[in-house]
């Protein structure tokens, strides 16, 4: 490197040289070099969440009198805002997968705020004296208390995200169920024709469970709010004042607009994930929800002549080059990817947490990183599911009703007017003579046209019980 | 077979000798010859909670005047009533992994009910023109709202002994906390020595980790409790009277004691099976809690000699032939492999939940096993636990003050009287002339010996902070 | 209990009454009360191969003088071979899941083949100074050689039982290529129709992936011949004669027909259990396949009217009471669920067997339960897949026909011949008209009947290329 | 956008402004559109094989005089060559989960290099009438023969690089069993002190295991080298000439020095994806082995004061700011979470390859992105492994011989001379008197030091049996 260009830093090991205009430092080159391992970088939403933790650190320390010169107070807070803003992204460049608990992203966020305030000072980059990584930015703290909480941050507010994402999916089949009310149809167990539906039932039984899913995981946020900020290295607090603890995490719960609070026993807080096991047991539930929907709507979809033929999903891009006017049920398909990396994720965070030993869990990144993941694939497979395939989804009534005259299964729905034994023997002999049931029922006169399409009707067919 | 021992049995497909002492017939003779698979009866637990299912259904029936005849009803229900006792489990046969949804266990049930029913009222077995098993025990119902709603029973009774059983555990931990309140030890982060912690507050940490488990668990029944039943084949409630819907799940909930509800959506409910995915992330999380636990305890009784050597586990059996007086972690070794398999477990239930098809969920009968062996495993692995492993459970408080004064960490407890800068500069000292930080501290008279020992008190190291 | 009934057995804990007939002794009794865990015994084939192993043990000891007593001999080797035969099962009472790396099973083993040979000899059980179960039966031997050898034995055993259950359902699906050779039928690609195929051709499909599971589960033997057998505790070997070490598995071999051979490196043998993995990797493969299958006859079979309904599977058991002549594919169901267990078995395999700590893996028992599981799972699965479903399969050639024709897919067929730019309109037309493509082709006289025929003929469709 | 700087093209939905410079098309601008959902792009390794993919099509259309003009020819095999070379990476922007089983990444690959082609021919980008992504670079093939063909090279490749890097750590291994050789320790089973051993045989029982790993990730061209290429969509070659089909997978071995070979039947090897399963399956028992090594390096520089510390780690970065001199395994603790990644995706590769349907497995880029990102994971884990942690790996001879010691376990090394009754004795007495098994030996002369020291001199401890 030209000399010129380049400022030299050190630390336990020894002395490193870094681009002059570095906003990280030499704890960061390190990491970078250690780490080369999901070649990806940290989670920005978990950098984000993590100047919102650096702030409300700094804000206290501050209150605490720690920080006596304002100006320097200042530039920290204000670097903070713009690490929680998103701003100085450029500059956290460590692995996703490092090793440390989280150490190397910590000192990274350290690193670029000391730098960041700095600059706004006009000070030259690694004027540590003046503003310290360590003994400034992570005055009172440890990694091991501010990386899970803000990973919990991060994960409430990309939940309430999901929520929304969730919930827009589910009014998108609401519209359907309406749109689809009079459509009768087959009801199918185990893929087999069974009883009557309607197209409109089946769309509110996917708005239903995804109801459930958006309720599941608004309640997530309960089991991450507890957070152990304040119990520095093993969450017994030692080396922050009593004062820093007991105000560090109401001034984030302030500045977060969130519920966060700090845990009774920051001790058990700090060693234990087990709440990302629940909270990604959560999000695979979810994930097992839009798998079935999708396959269902693939189903449907199938044929569309040899197949179901249903419905119809809306052509996102063309489909074979070969077979002119094939449509792909590609956004199901990109959804159920989605979810089945969620389903892989949820084994790996339950293996990661469950990995922990005596004071701390050694593979926090790990963890961090795959929950944020779900929980932004759920978002992204959530939105194109509803953006994409439901609002432009249409029925093909003609099929559905050809498919309930077709069927023996029809005759279930006529059980309660002609009663099961003479059904038994009309299904029989429609099977034998090869015609539809109400092609015989009509000509043997068992029943009137109108008779019978009244007792097919979506009315009848959506009464609950007789 | 001897013709005057058996008797003869017909369904759709054919006529078949029985053994005419069977209260089992033709569907489940069909069943265990179609489904060799797991070579396990289905967990008696789901036949007890048929059994009060089935007892519902008669009663509601029997209150509708669908069973006219008393004598003939309340064989009925004493039979039921046999079944939810677990009296008649030696005629319920049928392989925990059967094709069709659960509809073997469902006719097994539905057998095994009519028959005894039959025997009550001095009648022949087989006479099911007095007391059928489809027309009379299963009347008004599917297998498609009888087995989710007999598994969510089940599941929700398993969960409140097993709840009991992991709080039998966490006070047993929290003895534990109180015994060892006052051995100081070295805290580890990423099994390196870190900051002075006691063992009593480790103890405490398994405690509460284990009452947020407890916690979750408790909270599982507002997830199984509504159910599907009234809703027949798939949700519409064909073929059942609506009194009969609205009145069979109070009914249910009144004889088991629990907080069951019809569900809003019957169609909805009879076909998702999300709300496994997620009570069985429930029980993951508490696996990866007993993991992580059972795996510290592993750490820390380790050794002795050349390990961490801080607690004895109890002897619960000899462990080698070889080195006479070796003693194996063999509960928590159990426990570990119990987990595991819940963890696995979890999988299966995840990946069987996200596969159903439309109206229904065609691996019902793999999401029941393993759901209610997961829960049967923590129970079992809680149990022995807390009784042959916790309880018995010692301290080495020589190791572990000797590993205190042994270790540089120790230098974490001075840091706020000596200052970081001494604290440093004693470390390397120490190191260098091989010697422990008391020892030099004390030569060079940086504390006195009671000064030294304040320091490094239980009252002191488990302080909040300075 | 009734002391004339009862004897008593001594440990390194003290002392036990046992029932005076009972086969085992303490350490038996001790595992029983230690592990209530899984509440299922050990796999019978590895309490069998157990059996050869400790005889292989017993003949070289005896040929290397350490049994001078030939009538002891004797009636330890036909305990041996009792054991090896299943005669002795009924003794052998400890649960699947035990801590200790299988001591338990071990030491069970140890004293019924003690007890039993004994017994043989005319004396009172228990009288271990005559025989021991440590001094003669466990000689020269530790549980951490001896059980991963059994299992090695075990599951070799087991897989060329799979390997025959695999290559008779590949063989039915080749009877089925033969029958249905003819029947040209709609290929479909993301379950969209696209281009014609046959259904014999499907059928040979599945037999070559079954083929290639086949090949891969032979090959198993390589990767889990190679045992640790004579290296003890560590597999140093401590505390046995060299001799013993270099022929105890040359013996092991020769009695069971099979390849084992001694490990060169001992302790690596005995420390890692990576070929576990392996192995249930290719159990996993092979499940993958057969939910692939199922699901595919599933999807062929479904309907029948309102599905694809093109094959039939054969009756089983009734279907539904609420659905007269309803049939369910249960037994591709069953498949689907033993092969989903086996993918989960995996991920606690592979979760166990990564659990290894330093000299052993004390996770031992877990991975034997759950990989003998597995391959039994596949052998139960593959039997009734071919015997009760794929045996009697069917097709609908009707079906299959009516939808080449109805199918606008069938115009790819046309493409050769008649140029995709006109192909490309007649489907246009067709649509746009509510033909078929045969209709409008013969109406137009762009083919004649014949000429169309050829084109979808079994032969033009299964000729590669053009 | 400034239609000075836009192009449009069209397809079967309509028509779109792409940026007059872009190399890729509408189809890429669809899929952009349509999936952002992993916001990852697609595996640049799985792009370059497309390349040669392309490059062997290309050749053999020539060949076959599909391509009469020399200089379009040439042109598109340049591109083809860059495209191979990664020199077009930045205009393959699909995302990598896709739905459509590949089309998206297919038409990217055939929009650019029909882009890149028409550039070097001076023609206006977009000029598909001159050099047509669909017909020229697409000719004869469909996205369902060239996706699963290229992720099989893509797949073989890497993992010729994998295996190099796994063969780097083995190497480091057996250096460090070298050095080591002479260090005696305890062997520990369970955690527990067991019998003697020597650092060296750890160190080699390692590179053994890793020995077993490279093999079988050699072995695993074998199982991959068999493609479908020339099949098109399902296999079946549908409008591919037969010249085509025989001669293209042998060019594309020859150009990329491989041992492809074509399917004996393309429509099984279109369809099936068993094989990703079963080559993952053995990435997963690489890194259980990966995980196994790197927690007993945990392990044993646990400590190092309150620990086990018989090793060091090398300090590759600061570790804890509050206690100084505090050093971390932060390379093994990378090392497990990329393995442990590698085990979850496992879980989603059999699970994706499970969920094929008929003709394909819609689920192609989840499989492809996660067994590209193993096989990376792994090579980088293993990587930093020998570079940054096992080639620097001291050992603490001093406290490897204390543990020797003091433990009681040494005893075991002393059975062979004193026998096993006078063993048992000592043992007893030193623990009473708390001596250590040498100072009693020493003490009472049951040895001379010298006889002592020989019988745990690493000669003796290394010797098989006595």
């Amino acid at each position: 490197m030209d000399k010129a260009k380049t400022r030299v830093e050190t630390d336990q090991i020894g002395s490193r040289e870094l681009p002059a205009d570095a906003l990280y430092g030499i704890h960061t080159l390190r990491a970078l070099e250690n780490f080369p391992i999901a070649c990806r970088k940290v989670n920005p939403e978990l950098v984000k969440a993590y100047g919102w933790v650096k702030l409300a650190c700094a804000q206290i320390n501050r209150k605490l009198a720690y920080f006596p010169d304002a100006q320097k107070a200042d530039a920290i807070e204000q670097a903070c805002h713009e690490m929680a803003s998103g701003l100085l992204m450029d500059a956290v460049l460590v692995d996703a997968l490092q090793g440390g608990a989280g150490t190397s992203t910590n000192m990274n966020v350290n690193e670029v705020i000391a730098n960041r305030a700095l600059q706004l000072l006009g000070k030259p980059l690694g004027s540590y004296q003046l503003i310290s990584p360590l003994n400034d930015i992570n005055r009172h703290q440890s990694t091991n208390d501010t990386y899970p909480t803000a990973l919990k941050l991060a994960a409430i507010v990309q939940l309430h995200h999901l929520e929304q994402w969730v919930l827009e999916l589910q009014e998108a089949f609401q519209q359907k169920e309406k749109a689809f009310s009079n459509i009768v149809k087959i009801g199918r167990t185990q893929l087999q024709d069974a009883v009557l539906t309607t197209l409109g039932r089946e769309m509110a039984t996917y708005a239903e469970a995804l109801n459930r899913d958006r309720w599941r995981i608004y309640k997530c946020e309960e089991r991450l709010r507890v957070v152990n900020l304040g119990g520095t290295a093993i969450g017994s607090g030692l080396g922050a004042p009593r004062q820093f603890i007991f105000q560090v995490t109401d001034r984030l719960r302030e500045l977060t607009n969130t519920s966060l609070a700090r845990a009774e026993n920051l001790m058990e807080n700090t060693q234990n994930t087990d709440v990302f096991i629940e909270v990604s047991g959560i999000l695979k539930a979810c994930a097992g929800t839009l798998i079935k929907i999708a396959n269902d709507l693939r189903l449907m979809s199938s044929g569309p002549d040899a197949g179901f033929g249903e419905i119809n999903l809306p052509v996102q891009q063309a489909g074979s080059s070969m077979m002119p006017g094939k449509v792909n049920p590609v956004i199901p398909e990109a959804v159920i990817q989605a979810s089945t990396q969620v389903m892989g994720n949820d084994q790996i965070i339950a293996q990661a947490a469950a990995s922990g030993n005596l004071e701390l869990n050694h593979l926090m990144p790990l963890i961090a990183d795959k929950l944020l993941e779900s929980i932004q694939l759920l978002q992204r497979a959530t939105s194109i599911f509803s953006s994409k395939c439901i609002h432009g989804l249409t029925a093909n009534p003609e099929k559905c009703r050809q498919h309930v005259l077709n069927s023996t299964a029809v005759i279930t729905a006529l059980v309660a007017e002609l009663g099961y034994e003479k059904c038994s023997q009309i299904t029989q002999r429609a099977t034998a003579r090869n015609q539809t049931i109400r092609e015989l029922i009509l000509k043997e006169k068992l029943l009137s046209p109108d008779e019978f399409d009244t007792l097919i009707s979506p009315e009848r067919v959506n009464k609950l019980g007789f």
